[in-house]
């Protein structure tokens, strides 16, 4: 019988009080596949739950939910989830999640808006990109120790520090009934073009990971002509190809055919993107963005859209931050609480004044800026995905002895990611508010003035 | 250029001609695991298509597509495909895709209706499952050479006789709008007392499969003890928890949460099965059988099984059907001829028999019961699930050195399942109309006479 042959560590045998709640657990010391995905399934969805329920996004639970059982597991038998983290099934599970993720985060960006955005959205979306980069990067160059590893590892910094992820802000705008105004309309385009520009930054840091250790000028040549052979393969296949296979693929008579299609294409990518030494989420994320409304006309793309949503969000995604929440040491809050601020402080102010103060000169009004700036601040879902690739490819494995500020890089980003994530919404609801009582005031000053 | 790296073998410089198409396979000889679920996908798709159009089962089709790349990789370098069939991540995947098969078979079954079989449909759901088990079994004896393994691989042999997979026979009755005959009223309980038999029959086999070799009384023993204590925790989960937690399940905000439940579900039963050393399937089998209509609302039900039916039918199980072409090897045609035509012969005679001969007896007409025994034949999926589960746990590598019928079982009864899968529903169609024209002759006869 599992349960009672189970190894109990001296840990363990300490918490004598509640040890019925424990023996479940235990049980799961003998784990598999099903045993893992059944523990970050059930888990993150009630974490994920609360989470809603607190209107916080529900990847916040989610990550939680990893936490703690990573932290029930450290506290049961120290290395036991991490060896299972390190299992080839496991990871092809949550390469599947993140391939999901990117897919969905494809689907939901329309190309054809890009023609709409306005010059000066493209303008923020860019200094808002370009001082976190630089910001990020300066601040690993000044706290990551000398090694051949500095230049990537500075320059994960500046990337996880760039991405923006503004699902929440929209939300908040929308709750509050502000997405038509300026400050709103203005988000929506510059987060729009943020997304396309992550991609690229991603492809060329994951490029460089891949290679490993510090590039030299062919290696970043190579990257440069792949990434070109890349786009310009997938633009010849979206020019040509597609338009011929539309009518091959609607013939079909498979109701199930249109998700497998875009399944097909997300894997075509991928492929694609893997065999030219690229990372597989640029291809999927590819494959998400030509799957359009006036491609596949509206039912179908409403019913691909929703499988793939339930799919992502009700399987994957959940999975995929717990199992990042497994990895997350606290201990990095610990051991180095001052990096861990520096890391957040950097990540708000980089993007306030990056995308505010371009704001601000573009004529937004200082309350407008304001809201353009922290709407853009939340991390959100991608720059987790940065961290496991950057954590996969064993960035914070180097050098040995491995410095604690590299050791507990990892963690910081994530803390970050969080923090970012929570704080956004909750900041971008004040300053709304403060901005309505400041015009109320300024309006009732001017009534009685008159 | 991974295009370029790619060392030829001399086979693939035998065909020069079909160079160019050939450089696209070559190309995924550097594979990894996107590149394999594209090609898996992608054929099996498209052959499945092929195989709708000709009115045969999708899995035919997709099994075909699985045998074409197996060709084809055995062209190009001969033990590549296998041993990415052995790779962790790979395996993972497809134990997924039986996952989710035995999954949405469960949610096919309405447990409710059990209680409106006729005792007729009983008895002949048993006795065409025993003839054929005991067919299987003694053929086995007879024909697999003397060694430890020689019970469970006749054990296996049996099984695989003794399932049946109604579905392909439904639709030809609903097609030719005869499901409401006698006959087709009797198939369908008929077939749904077998997939609840097969459950049982799968349990035991895979229990002794676990184990491994001859399994001793204390095993069998215990594999009963298991078997047992799975399906009272399942009752007990049935009748107390789960009226409980539905209430809970009800108030949950999230539009996935529902899909996420029948998941967490599927895990948890799977995880119960393999911590009682049973196999997975059957947990997720029995957690589809709970999930009722009557219980989420009709609504929910439809969406989930909308859901779970796209990303089972359109990704999961093509890549599984293909995966098990892969490991088909028509050698066993050319080596074997008489075992593989025995099979497929044993498979039809005891089906027609066993199950034939009893409706016979319980008063059906000589028609309806040739309708009825051949309707059971068809074999389909599960005896696919059945052959891989056997395939995994090595059944077919003893005793060593290897004797051909063990070395060829494998593809022989995948063979005959496809063949019996095939035939079926044409037969079927056959046996209909000749009814028919018989009582037309028969009526035009008696017409003439008056």
């Amino acid at each position: 019988m599992p349960l009672l042959s189970v190894g109990l560590t001296p840990a363990f045998e300490r918490i004598h009080s509640t040890a019925i709640a424990f023996q479940c657990v235990a049980l799961f010391l003998q784990m598999n596949l099903f045993m893992i995905l059944l523990l970050l399934l059930c888990t993150s969805r009630v974490f994920g739950e609360i989470a809603d329920r607190m209107k916080l996004p529900s990847l916040i639970g989610e990550l939680v939910a990893g936490i703690l059982l990573g932290f029930l597991a450290i506290r049961l038998n120290t290395h036991f989830f991490r060896d299972l983290c390190h299992e080839e099934s496991f990871l092809a599970v949550t390469d599947l999640g993140i391939f999901f993720l990117m897919l969905l985060g494809g689907t939901e960006l329309r190309v054809r808006e890009l023609a709409k955005v306005s010059r000066e959205a493209v303008v923020i979306a860019i200094t808002g990109m370009i001082l976190p980069l630089a910001s990020g990067f300066l601040l690993g160059w000044a706290i990551i120790p000398e090694s051949d590893f500095k230049f990537p590892q500075c320059l994960f910094l500046g990337t996880a520090m760039s991405v923006t992820a503004v699902p929440a802000s929209i939300r908040v705008f929308m709750d509050l009934g502000k997405l038509h105004t300026p400050s709103g309309q203005t988000i929506v385009s510059a987060a729009f073009i943020d997304d396309l520009m992550s991609l690229i930054v991603l492809t060329v840091l994951a490029g460089i990971l891949t290679t490993g250790g510090l590039p030299d000028a062919a290696s970043i040549a190579m990257l440069g002509l792949n990434i070109t052979i890349f786009f310009v393969i997938v633009l010849i296949i979206k020019k040509a190809v597609i338009p011929k296979v539309r009518g091959i693929v609607k013939k079909f008579h498979s109701e199930e055919f249109p998700f497998s299609s875009l399944l097909i294409a997300g894997f075509a990518f991928a492929a694609l993107a893997e065999a030219l030494q690229l990372h597989f989420i640029v291809g999927a994320f590819t494959a998400g963005l030509f799957f359009e409304k006036e491609f596949t006309g509206k039912k179908t793309f409403r019913r691909v859209k929703k499988r793939l949503n339930t799919l992502t969000l009700g399987f994957m995604a959940p999975i995929f931050f717990a199992s990042i929440g497994l990895h997350l040491d606290l201990g990095a809050l610990v051991v180095m609480p001052m990096m861990v601020l520096l890391l957040v402080g950097v990540a708000f102010v980089s993007k306030i004044l990056g995308a505010g103060l371009a704001a601000r000169a573009m004529g937004h009004s200082g309350w407008n800026s304001l809201e353009i700036g922290v709407g853009m601040s939340s991390r959100g879902a991608i720059e987790l995905v940065i961290a496991n690739i950057a954590l996969r490819a064993g960035l914070f494995d180097h050098p040995q002895p491995v410095p604690p500020v590299v050791e507990y890089m990892f963690s910081a980003i994530v803390i970050m990611a969080v923090v970012t994530t929570v704080l956004t919404p909750i900041a971008l609801k004040f300053i709304i508010r403060g901005e309505e009582n400041g015009k109320k005031l300024h309006n009732g000053v001017t009534e009685t003035q008159n």
